[in-house]
């Protein structure tokens, strides 16, 4: 490996104060479209092999500006996040002959109590093994695994989901600090049937501590369920900025 | 697995005010007896596979309480993080024929440049490798993996120099919030040649964030020899209290 990689900030908007799910559909539009474009530019790097792009939001989730931002790195490594993540869903893949992120759609859709919002091409809900209270990810709902690949089409579905539910989160939470990664597939494999590309958005309401530095175990106060609840029983009135 | 296990707390001191590093030395070999007396009972439960004594001080370590604490926990599973850390050294004891923790602690005494406190029994210093800034690690000098057999000698010598070690962090830092965790071996497997038990500080100078979470690298701005150094660099009049 060599120490070789980028680092780039997005500046999501020129208005200091509003957050990405406040800004108008069209915008996190553009803003997604931007994540997408230099997740491609910087994949066809050949030393490239991951792009991950990521936002911290808030001096809890590690930020160290306020003005809305992503970050997108691209590494020489496939980080060990991601290589474990691949590895298990090729496993699951080998088993069963599906995509165990289809799978888990499938079974989320036909259970419904910790489901988020649900649009024509998106799914949100908060995961069964939830590690984090209102952990919520977002998933295209037909399978593909490389965000760096998403049409147009797409990226305005995923505008009005994640502006949906980055908004019922504000507004049930009381704007909190929050993480949000997109994980996908590595770039020299865009096209895996194993693997299903998607968002993880993890609110900062509590701290890890010495339990999960020391464990890999996390302790989480609230039931998926309990989360998803409450995220849906919001009115559009209440979550919707803009 | 069963459900099984047990969640302990201990009260360092009646003061409210002081932190551990703040007690006079025999105190802090109290609560270090304390912690090896609950370990030795916890783990005699024969569905206790694993014990994990654990120190989150101030509110950025995850800490719910001010008052100087630590915790035990008893658990029916080898936590991964341990587990990990198990195969690994066995691999490299497999490859060399010594036990990996010995070897680092041969090279940090002989090179010098990352060592915090020397002792007659034990040593601290900031890991070649470490992952945070001022991460420090406290090792017994001979041979052992497991601390519940701790002996009273050896409980005198930790407080000694967990008594120095924090005392420098505590000063050099201006009482940061850490955590701190003892690593070691698995209760039903208390001589193993290949580990070795240690205490891991991390003091808490900044937050996880997207990074961290979706790539499992650690970002680092203090090499561990400037840290080494400037714990070093304090006299003891400057970290003793009491």
């Amino acid at each position: 490996m060599d120490g070789v990689g980028a680092h780039e900030a997005i500046v999501e908007s020129p208005e200091h104060e509003r957050e990405l799910s406040e800004l108008p559909l069209d915008r996190i539009e553009q803003v997604l479209t931007a994540y997408r474009d230099r997740s491609l530019a910087l994949g066809r790097d050949r030393r490239t092999r991951y792009v991950l792009v990521f936002k911290n939001h808030g001096e809890w989730a590690g930020a160290t500006q306020d003005h809305s931002h992503a970050q997108i790195l691209a590494t020489p490594v496939i980080p060990s996040v991601a290589a474990e993540e691949l590895a298990g869903s090729r496993r699951r893949f080998e088993k069963s002959g599906r995509c165990v992120f289809c799978e888990v759609m499938e079974r989320e859709l036909a259970e419904g109590s910790r489901i988020v919002s649900r649009e024509e091409s998106f799914l949100s809900f908060t995961p069964y093994a939830s590690r984090f209270a209102y952990e919520t990810w977002v998933l295209p709902r037909r399978h593909a695994s490389s965000f760096a690949n998403a049409s147009e089409e797409t990226l305005r579905g995923l505008a009005a989901i994640l502006k949906e539910t980055l908004g019922r989160i504000r507004s049930a939470l009381a704007r909190p600090d929050y993480n949000f990664l997109i994980h996908t597939a590595p770039c020299a494999e865009p096209d895996l049937e194993f693997y299903h590309w998607h968002i993880e958005i993890i609110p900062k309401l509590s701290r890890a501590s010495g339990f999960e530095w020391g464990t890999g175990a996390y302790i989480n106060p609230t039931p998926p369920e309990e989360a998803a609840e409450r995220l849906r029983s919001l009115s559009p009135a209440e979550f919707r900025a803009s």
